[in-house]
């Protein structure tokens, strides 16, 4: 993916995240508002039929289909604090990647990018060696040739750029950031409206600045290049949600 | 794999069948005995951590590494009976090809075969649409590159033949056939005996039959050509099974 | 529960079904509708957290608490053909059961029934022998004191007869019968709606008959005693089908 | 439990810690050398079929049967460190011992004991609030009838005798304590020979004292009255190491 044809501003969503005969957001009804889907890849949710499911629905809508691995946590939804060694993030994010891939590719379509979940998304945020090995599974199955979403500042974004790997930041307006920037769970943060969504993005196309879990203006160094905003598919809210932030998205949407 | 390179005769096992904290064959003493493991996806055993050990040592040891997909029934290790459709085999099959590809392309390897498991290994013997979905996976990701490993006359061959992948026979000599040759699953078997297994061996490989479960002899068409022999890791005498059958293998191994 | 207090018509849904973090039928809504609830006991759905959370509602709403036991099946919902020994079902019955009440017993209740899931319910409905094993899980817990819920004229209703534990027939209106009475799955019959729902209780309640799957009459010997309502909690239409019964039965509702 | 029925020594092993198809330790062999098994109750290890094999084992033995719950858990075999909250320890304490209640009673047994599991065991030992969460769990199924196996000096004691129930102490000799006396986990032990277990064991009955991981003298205060000696299945010398403890035991037993 080279630079120029990442949108400025798009919108993702995790999708997928059912778990056989239990569903959980309004997959159909997201995808036509969103930009590129994170399908998760079985390990946290999404088992292999739901991922073909999922997979066949992003191509029908000509969403772009990203790779979505979590901690080996159905229980937790993959949310949970777990201790994995470098060696275990190796060889959860091969097996999901490479999981994925594969239905991806089957059904004639590509893998677009990756993007962890929940935990294991804090986790290799956190952690430089943790991040290298999750990154070392990823060039190992695409190169360089899909890009990583992640937090910018940390070390998501060092270990891509050591790894030649094209880092998209992620800026969020569904969940909360402490006063220090630093991006809260879904658990911590507060649930949030759709008119408060399209507040906050409409502030950080305008302004880059977004405002944090006590409501004080937060700088965000990250919105002054191409980003991704990440929504969450199993809120309540969901479809006005994304809906909401579309519609900032179209007024403010340029090319990068 | 080109046919010559592909030894006229050969042992396989299933390897890499624990389950998080749970062992189960002793892999380790097998793999010095035999040229081809096939090692579990995770679906009726055989977690990413577990994969990523056996493929490592499978590695060391030199022994070519294959996929065994199995059901996704770990509570049942993949051996009970389960409704599943065309489309569930061929999602079920991608997911774990795809999985396990990646890791053993991470590690510097090539996956060499294609075994499916139990339950699996026998849907896809006995109904042909199941053994085309299965096999457009195994296409997809490998092309025509590898070999599939299965049993002669049956949608195993017939399948691998229209899709131009090269298939193995395998033959066996641990579990048993009933009189019209046709394979049982290892509770419908006797327990073996290394000295049987031996037995059942220098006969196949001297006169190109074997014995029934009823100890009647059973002539074996695919003796005729290479072939693979399967043993089992699992059984309580596994490694005199194997070394068994590696002497006898030994003595009669000419190329193909 | 002697005969008198058994309600001459009442409704019966299974409950906490879904499954950590993903919910399934909106169970909140069904609990003001119902007479007895039928609690999910781990095994295809409803994990310790869900059957806590689903115990507490239901006293809260003064709805009565069945067990709801189902085959070691979450993947399939409890409702795929497994294969299971007799043995098998005795110790996933004493599992199951002893669980839920440890639950509903310490939370300052009693479980009132016993109602089995899915494929369990099938299996024991057909074969005498795993419905003894069954019921000889219930009767040690429970002793005779707590009502099976099942169909007439099958071993149900046999082997409660020969284990002395009350019978309670259950009559379906939103799954379909075949021509000569006998209950069809979920995947096997047609979606209902609510007002067909109603029209089929008023006919049953009005005459004992109902309609089969090809829409013709099918008379009810079990309508002619004390029954119970069985409905899907999970249904898209939950709420209006289990709304609609409660109408028809309140217009007909008398003591046994 | 009356005081004057405990054995003023005793040993006690984890059992049934397989999981469907894969056991662990050599229960068969152990069984004939202890005084009580502690039953592993499904969440951390032991399905359903295990449980009932296991009872049935221990009942044929003369074993007495204690319940073993953990954490739910199963890929970490319960000893990873999880985050739980008040209700969830309270519900899966119900579960799991309402349904080890179960099957011990309908096999013509009762449970003797409680005893929790790896990391389950170290979180109500060090959290009080969570100690009567689970305290709360095992009267209301139990009353104060039965002890509870534990650490002395911890919450364990404290809350047993808040809620009036039996209190046993525990002590270990193939896993290591700290300098300060307190116990370690598996992983963090130096793996033990059976000579070494006898030589600790000798010691703490003739001075009532052990060694600490750095093999400084430790007093043990609990060595004063009646304890029982936890030792685990799942060591690859486990049959050796229970056997020495055994040896040891017999010799110095006496009534309480």
């Amino acid at each position: 993916m080279a630079t120029d044809d990442f949108p400025r501003h798009s919108l993702n969503c995790d999708m997928g995240e059912g778990y056989y005969r239990w569903a959980l957001g309004p997959d159909e009804e997201l995808f036509p508002l969103i930009d590129f889907c994170n399908v998760a890849c079985g390990f946290h949710a999404g088992d292999h039929n739901t991922m073909l499911k999922t997979v066949r629905s992003a191509i029908k809508h000509g969403v772009k289909i990203g790779a979505h691995p979590g901690l080996d946590d159905v229980r937790g939804f993959g949310r949970r604090k777990l201790e994995v060694t470098d060696d275990e993030v190796y060889a959860m994010a091969l097996y999901q990647l490479g999981a994925l891939k594969a239905i991806v590719e089957a059904e004639g379509s590509k893998v677009s990018h990756v993007k962890p979940h929940g935990m294991l998304y804090f986790i290799i945020r956190d952690d430089e060696a943790k991040m290298r090995a999750f990154m070392k599974a990823q060039t190992s199955i695409f190169g360089t040739t899909i890009p990583f979403f992640g937090l910018k500042g940390t070390p998501h974004e060092k270990v891509c750029n050591e790894a030649g790997v094209r880092f998209i930041p992620e800026l969020f307006c569904d969940i909360d950031y402490d006063p220090t920037g630093k991006l809260l769970g879904v658990p911590q943060s507060h649930a949030p409206t759709p008119e408060l969504i399209g507040k906050k993005l409409d502030r950080l196309f305008s302004k880059g600045e977004t405002i944090d879990i006590d409501a004080n203006p937060l700088p965000m160094e990250a919105a002054k290049g191409p980003f991704t905003i990440c929504l969450h598919s199993d809120m309540p809210t969901a479809v006005a949600n994304v809906s909401a932030a579309r519609e900032v998205v179209d007024r403010f949407k340029t090319a990068a």
